[in-house]
């Protein structure tokens, strides 16, 4: 069986009761080299398989492997799986393999969660979440999507921001996003969210480019109505107070 | 001091250990009656403050009283206190108040989140989150959201579907998302998440209405890639595969 376990964002406090029961059950470990160092003090007597970035798909086959060869294994995904985790790819291989492995997944703390809980409530509205790696997805369809979370006034929360290999593209979702939101719409950056080195940025859409932005943040913007005010970004929902 | 607490889907195995900590921790616990009985098996000496729905701003006023006498109160909300919770209007009361009383937030798993891990992969590409519920937004703000999802072609997550007050709704919201997605895009909804009575349905665009949906129900509607295959509803991400 393959336990597809979301590990949150990094500190390990952030870990659902069954994640942990999951890897602590485990007699695998199967996951991405940073997230394995992240979970690292958890581990007992667990066998341990990690890889580099990019190699997503080789180490779901190497789940799948240990699986039928009886091994109790879990595959670690930071954040939650679900999203933009391993649980598709793992799904997509056990399904062509012929479906006779189980997967459990254990859905877990995304990073857009976690950096909202420490930027004070931005996120209690509708809000859409998109990446901006073209690994996988086409620039095009990315600016669509873009533009459509502008059109809809969504507090918009952005993956994978910024790489050395595409560093102008949060430019451009700036540039995109400005001409359906106000320059001075508020915008919160979380760089390692949850994590030793966590650092936050309280700005607005028109200079969130002028902030040190890497894959290790995530940044949310606000809808019309978000706010900042001593230190917390804020999204009213519209309650009565009166 | 007011701790934020998110206690996610139901299932107390879903709680993080930080979330479980600040609410064994606390002198009062105060919440929606509904999330106070799914976490009376953790509770022991805390004192306990519930109230209805629609009740939130009383509640939060509630929690920040007790923390000004001096309580340590655990003002707990079900999912992620950050979406759609509690943790907005407990940030703008605290402010509006002055800010002397301290808040600290413990993110959790949303709804979407822990149906998404039910149902297969769902939702590992760019997703959007809509709630239907017009007592606090207008509808014609959800229905630019709705055709806003349906352009982007996003994973579309749709909270509080369908109550007494509203039931026409979700088919409004679509007849607005077939304009731009097959009538054939998979659709998951699931009841309670991760309570005892969970339900869940595979099901389509065009058919997603004929099932049963009310206020405990998410719903995900694919993007034009996301398919159900041997009970299991996945979106690829694309990874090459050869």
């Amino acid at each position: 069986m393959i336990h597809v376990v979301s590990t949150g964002p990094g500190d390990l406090n952030c870990l659902s009761y069954e994640a942990v029961k999951a890897i602590e059950e485990a007699t695998v470990v199967v996951g991405y080299k940073k997230y394995i160092e992240l979970i690292r003090p958890m581990l007992k007597d667990q066998k341990v398989h990690f890889n580099g970035m990019k190699k997503e798909v080789e180490r779901c086959r190497k789940a799948l492997q240990l699986a039928k060869e009886g091994e109790r294994v879990a595959l670690v995904s930071g954040g939650d799986a679900g999203i933009y985790g391993m649980a598709g790819i793992m799904h997509e291989l056990v399904l062509e393999d012929g479906d006779e492995v189980a997967i459990q997944s254990y859905p877990g703390i995304t990073a857009a969660m976690a950096a909202a809980s420490e930027l004070g409530a931005p996120i209690v509205h509708d809000s859409v979440y998109i990446s901006l790696s073209d690994l996988l997805t086409d620039i095009e369809v990315i600016k669509k999507r873009i533009h459509a979370a502008g059109i809809g006034d969504f507090i918009t929360c952005i993956y994978n921001p910024k790489s050395k290999g595409r560093p102008y593209y949060i430019e451009m979702a700036k540039e995109i996003l400005m001409e359906y939101k106000s320059p001075e719409t508020a915008v919160g950056l979380v760089r390692n969210a949850r994590r030793d080195n966590q650092e936050i940025i309280l700005t607005d859409l028109k200079s969130m480019c002028d902030h040190t932005i890497d894959m290790s943040t995530v940044i949310i913007v606000g809808n019309k109505d978000t706010f900042i005010k001593k230190g917390k970004m804020i999204t009213p929902r519209g309650y009565d107070k009166s």
